[in-house]
């Protein structure tokens, strides 16, 4: 069920930067409402409007905006100002300003550049918090609180630090513990004490794993707390509308699961590199972010920003081609998303974002072709709407998990050069999305029961207790994929002795003895042994990391062609109570993932909604109690023939016929 | 006419390094006399022996050695030594110190290493100036002072954060003008009082693109305030000769136009890296910044260092092959230079530059390749002595403007990866060069009216008026080819509103609508119409940005042949008034400029001096009131056949024949 | 004669890791007798388990596991602890941690982050030193002391400042030498004072070349001084064992010659990156490691560390092969080691180095392909234990100069994208190999008479009294080989004047006139004359710098071919007195080294072991009083026939036949 019973279609809208031209304001409106828009976001980075001087607030303009927004049916998404603090804030309470790694405070400048520690900025925070909470947090146009924006950084100020020690004193009570977690005495590195403790420098402690992973933890912890006193803030004003962060693509720099408590709904900036790779490719790794998003809270979710035209900011800006923008709003919607929004409605006269795309670019009319796309999607969203609120099933998930992912490209181990876990987390969600299936993308952390199948790649950390949630559900029926690299460590990035992957040698019936690292450009490969259970007559190239097993009970299904470790297993299946474990030992081409994952989804009878989809080609659906909505989305640049059983389902969306247009998106349904 | 009615020859001469080895000077004007030397620049980098300590000073050894020069008939351009200060004046005076974005102050070391704001710097430089002018400024074989040497770099110190405030406070009035021209809004960055504004920083500010716009101007303002301050300091000392300050190569730090009411003669240091890249290639990017380095002034400039031999900081240190020493230094002439200048003429024994080519090397002995093609120089410079002084006049233009440049490429916009504006500049300069035309390359704020063609591309930035003056020269019958990525910002960076080329649509009966970034290795074609004023049957490639304009009044002449934009003019015409505007939409390669070069200097009549040139063939001209000096060049490394209309011309340097020479010279008079 | 009779196979141990537990302790010493091993390294990086706290000491572990390893005949080396201080000691006085050349301090982390100079950390570690003497210094399971570990490093704080002051002092006595000495005319870096003189930094002084070479002196007679202080501390304790360091591979930071009155054994870290290139080739690179740290004493060396399997700090951690790790350690001896030591016994659970490689890994067990192949290694080093403590004699020598390369490369001259130094010793050094001759890698203050040849390429720089003791060595029969950019600079980096290669113009019969710097992918050649003494068919390519040299009484015996300078001499000889001097003007490919190593081998009558070696072949010498034995290993991926003369000596280890397996070792025995 929506939040908002409506898609919303809108985006950044920023008013204050136009106060001196009241006719730019005036057709503003007008051109939204031209547009289909029916929401803005307000106020992201306003707070030197705001509040022109230390508790000088004017709140005047925006009270007008929002006024005039109301009449003319627009939402607003309000936004705390806390993403960017002006400069008398700045000069006033120095320690807002964030200090570097290298213990050097910044000077004001740019964005993220404060201290999630700082009580005077916390303090300011809450100020400015409470009045707009007061002010708007009730107005009927006013649908959402957007909580500053794009959170992310680090601050290593003497107050982070002392919050840190603290933070340190909580989780492992004595200074004992710390160092046999740390492992301190590798090169002497042992603290008498917590105030002993300093933060990850890049002039001082930096290959103390246990450290720098914990600073990792302490850094989402301190911006998740940052986060709640901005919410209790706007409760204290008197607005209980729903609270929202917007995430970012691939962000390393904070663990998002541990905001789930705090947010209401899941949102993410999309900004992918179009037209920079092949669109079909760039397609499905958006699509996976837009499941990662969605698998967080695993209910519908936001795309609180979105480019119209081309952006700014990358190596080079290509404008998007006829269709696109309208193909991924809908690929959006597609993978669970309630909203398609942009950033942003008026693009700025100046300084770092001012070729940015916007809705209404510098020319300043609504004769361009962007204008013109945008209304088309405000259109269809209108079209499809009942589908808005509806839910994803997926019955395969993939763990993909930050908390291992920083842990293991910390280590120091067999490829420092590169050990392409995304990439790999990558190659097994298209080998599952070719097969039209929903997938959720998980941490270690959630529930892993609901699943037919779940791959779990290169699990370098596990977390504890993890290898008895996994142990259980494959004795319970479930079909667990692991592959090289997996239970090498624990929470503290200890190594687990006695023999890997940890606590789960007998559930996949070997020992992981060795792991080769291969520089780029070798490789080896993959051969059917005569007697297993999967039989393929190809052979997978694989690269980058072969893992060495010693099977116990495991059956090889394929062995390695070269090297002195020919003939060793390099994909195994064991049977394990009532289920099965599969365990791969190397890096291979998609190839492999794409038979292996369609050999598993037939043997373990996971429903598909269609079979032979063809390449390029996306599939996804969404549900209500009673039905079931398909989509569609042809990302080629050639229009594809598809043989959709279209007598099962009525069309919703775009044309009913078998030759679906590059770009073209067919939104079907049917009954439950 | 020439400043000194004889070409010089000679270069920077380092005699404080050779102070006890009094045989060395001896043997140094023997040798300067043999090689035809009758200038030496003296004093560069003399301060710490001509002022050992804080106010003794030492001019003795320095009066020798220029009354030794004096009675050797060898002149005298006298160095201010304020371009590497002495270490007891950096202990003494620590402000003297620059500090870097970064707010670190550095410590003594290198060369440009002071603050030009520090008033204890320039009273120390005031100081030794007056007496340097005082004691030589009258001596009669003292010709010209070089102010200090290769001005370059800034500094972020607490006083010249005080000196830009003062600077923005004079621009902007009021800080509501500032917060408008530099669009402040944009995340919050709003500034309050003058006080509170940083120069941009690594640390701080970095993304304000009017700041950073502004920042750069104050550098260059301030710069020629020092030198100002140091030619006032000479004039107290009561000498009066010419003042010149010697530029560097594609500097991008400082915009030399601004010193041309500071300095008398324009100069520059050319070090281009032969052999690096084929010879013809170099010598064509040499001679554009020789005709830049003239064309700040437009009159005749000194050519004040080059290298006799290999440099020593290049990545490889090419010998110069036999004959390019002699044609590089002729080649300077040809473009108007009135001196061929050495650095330097005794090559030092330590530090680093001790591998620097020199006249006399560490050898010590005049039998050296060098020391000959050096000593041919100086009478082949004697022989064509009647050319010294004589003017270069241009009919064509290319605007190559630096405040634009900066401003460009701090935006973040279409193509951050590379704009490659001087390429696009050189690409036409070589169009018009292969016709033998000399070719003047200004800045956006001098007059064009005298120019039959003016050619403006990728004018990112339109100076206030600027439009104004464009339109008024097509009115008037001028002919103005602009390029994409023109017109779309102001002074300060802020985009013009309702279409662009700012100011022009009408002009070119055109409007930009979007601009395509291509990435490396991405391409498009112009195709040619079938109903254009220019036919060509060639399909010209292009690449990098590709502007999408809808058209009014002009007509397309090429149109594009991919992507969905194919059909959409890429060159286009337009009568307008008496003249007429060409407009180009993408990077094109340098065979559409060859031939739209040719193409239009024939449309429009512009003269000529030969035609047919062959490939690689540079050719110049100098005039008096009543002559015409004609250069050709071979830079091949061939010799090339080439028909000389020789009845019309004297030869008053090099072989009268059709066949030239690779690296031969030959030198043409007529009558005008 | 070796110091301990028996070949030394072991490797550092960190029991301090696992204090808290105790059965892992025990397995230890089980594992390492049932692997052959009988030695331990202890105590590196055990400083705060020693010392938790300032003076509160704790060795009582430490005397329970020497006593345990007493008992089963393990030998001990132990460690001082100064290459990594406590937090604690850190945290209470600043001044130990380590200054950056931008003057920032460093925070406590990392291994190498103290000053050397630091009066309190000379104290702190003379103390604890004391005390480890009294405890254990006579011990007799303790057999040497390892000092530190892997010096490296420099510090720039005050206190080193002020001792490189009077470093400069005690050299220069006025500061009227120093300016001279370092030309500090150029740019006017004059000092009038000592006082006045900064350590080189990125932030102030950086080009001035004669302070930079100072500094680098200075840095290495700084860690001498702390070498010795830490000694003396030993030797206050009451123990006279032997003191080893431990160096490193190619390490530029240190002058290791210069420790050659302080220790008593070299050593060194050997970690080839096996697998990463060609496994002959890794070899060889190898070999001259060994033989150059064997070459700093001219006696037997120790293998103080290497990795029994991957390490885990390279790019990519390719597993040995198997017998590779037998095969190198094999390598080892054959070049002079009297041992096979690892890093490490017990692999660390956490932290930056958890999976570099060990003899026990985290699994613990020995049923592992590494723990086989070490106990291996142990019964191999018993069945030769014969040759332990014989000698390696060499009749050719190879300059390969830290000095001279440092000046080389701060140089800014013909090539700063690279001189290629040490890959030209490389070549010659290969050249002498394939011959099968030990090769004695020297530095240019070492004695040359012993040698039939002596190779001298590139030697930049030439110390006092060098070209005397060449030229007296040539003089007596000696025959000597030096090439191109050799004789430039004396000690302090000034260029000799005059003509270069310096004093040596007439041994040679030439004069270099200028060297031509080619780019990547330039390329000359060498041909032969008609009348020369050697004439090869051959045509040979050359790079990177060609030498104009100007002859006198030297013979061409090969020319350019291309460029302004073919037919100019590319490689010369001459006779001088009693012996020969050959001059090779370019940096030629291997080939040329091959052929003209063989060429004046077999001319001057060198003494080969065998003729006709096959590629990738190693052979070594070592020798007692009455035997020779013979190492012969194959390094190449496949078997090789080589065709020994078995009737001349016994087989004292591997197969006696005529087919040498890849990665095979054999050794013969003859007598003398």
């Amino acid at each position: 069920m929506s939040t908002y019973n409506t898609f919303l279609h809108g985006g950044d809208y920023n008013p204050e930067q136009w106060l001196h031209s009241p006719e730019i304001l005036e057709k503003d409106i007008e051109y939204m409402k031209m547009a289909n828009i029916n929401e803005v976001t307000l106020g992201v980075f306003a707070w030197s409007v705001l509040e022109p001087e230390d508790e000088v607030y004017n709140f005047d303009w925006m009270e007008q905006i929002i006024n005039r927004l109301h009449e003319n049916n627009i939402k607003v998404m309000l936004a705390t100002p806390s993403a960017a603090r002006p400069k008398w804030l700045a000069d006033k309470y120095e320690e807002v300003l964030r200090v570097e790694s290298n213990r050097q405070r910044n000077l004001f400048g740019g964005r993220h550049n404060h201290c999630y520690t700082s009580p005077q900025y916390r303090r300011k925070v809450r100020d400015i918090n409470v009045r707009l909470s007061k002010k708007f947090g009730n107005h009927p146009a006013v649908i959402a609180w957007h909580i500053s924006n794009e959170l992310s950084g680090e601050c290593h100020c003497p107050l982070c630090q002392e919050a840190f020690r603290n933070w340190l004193k909580d989780k492992y009570k004595t200074i004992d513990a710390l160092n046999e977690a740390w492992a301190t005495t590798f090169w002497s590195h042992v603290y008498n004490d917590f105030s002993q403790v300093e933060s990850p420098s890049t002039i001082g402690e930096s290959g103390l794993h246990g450290l720098n992973l914990d600073w990792k933890r302490f850094v989402t912890d301190q911006t998740v707390d940052f986060v709640k006193a901005e919410k209790e803030a706007i409760l204290e004003g008197g607005s209980n509308l729903p609270m929202i962060i917007n995430m970012m693509y691939d962000y390393g720099g904070l663990n998002y699961f541990k905001f789930k408590d705090v947010v209401d709904i899941a949102s993410w900036d999309s900004y992918p590199r179009w037209h920079k790779e092949d669109v079909a490719e760039i397609a499905v790794d958006t699509a996976m972010q837009h499941d990662f998003i969605r698998s967080l809270f695993k209910k519908p979710f936001l795309l609180m920003e979105s480019c119209p035209s081309a952006t700014n900011w990358q190596s080079v800006s290509k404008l998007k081609r006829p269709g696109l923008l309208l193909a991924s709003s809908l690929q959006a919607v597609a993978h669970g998303s309630d909203s398609v929004q942009y950033f942003q409605i008026r693009q700025s006269r100046g300084s770092s974002e001012k070729f940015h795309g916007a809705v209404i670019d510098h020319y300043g009319k609504p004769d361009t072709r962007v204008f013109k796309e945008v209304t088309e999607i405000g259109s269809s969203l209108q079209q499809i709407e009942e589908i808005c609120g509806s839910n994803t099933v997926s019955k395969v998930a993939i763990i993909f998990d930050l908390e291992s992912r920083w842990a293991m490209e910390d280590a120091q181990g067999p490829r420092n050069k590169g050990l392409y876990y995304r990439e790999t987390v990558m190659k097994i969600y298209k080998g599952l999305r070719k097969l039209g299936l929903n997938v959720d993308v998980i941490n270690s952390e959630q529930s892993i029961n609901e699943y037919d199948i779940v791959y779990v790649p290169m699990l370098y950390m596990f977390r504890d207790g993890f290898e008895q949630k996994a142990r259980s559900y494959v004795e319970q029926g479930g079909n667990l994929v692991l592959s090289y690299w997996s239970g090498i460590v624990n929470e503290t990035d200890l190594c687990y002795l006695g023999g890997t992957p940890y606590g789960l040698m007998d559930v996949f019936g070997l020992r992981s003895t060795e792991i080769d690292g291969l520089d780029d450009g070798e490789y080896n490969h993959g051969v059917s042994t005569e007697n297993t259970i999967w039989n393929p007559s190809k052979i997978y190239t694989c690269e980058h990391l072969c893992d060495l097993v010693h099977i116990t009970t495991a059956t090889p299904i394929l062995v390695y062609n070269e090297d002195f470790y020919k003939g060793y297993p390099v994909l195994t299946a064991n049977s394990f109570g009532k289920g099965n474990a599969y365990y791969i030992c190397a890096d291979f081409e998609q190839e492999f993932y794409d038979d292996f994952c369609e050999y598993l989804v037939k043997k373990h009878n996971v429903p598909v909604e269609f079979s032979n989809i063809p390449k390029g080609i996306q599939v996804n659906t969404r549900e209500t109690e009673d039905d079931v909505y398909v989509f569609i989305q042809n990302f080629n640049k050639e229009a594809v023939e598809m043989n959709l059983p279209l007598d099962n389902y009525s069309v919703l969306y775009g044309e009913k016929n078998q030759r679906i247009g590059s770009l073209e998106t067919i939104v079907l349904k049917r009954k439950k």
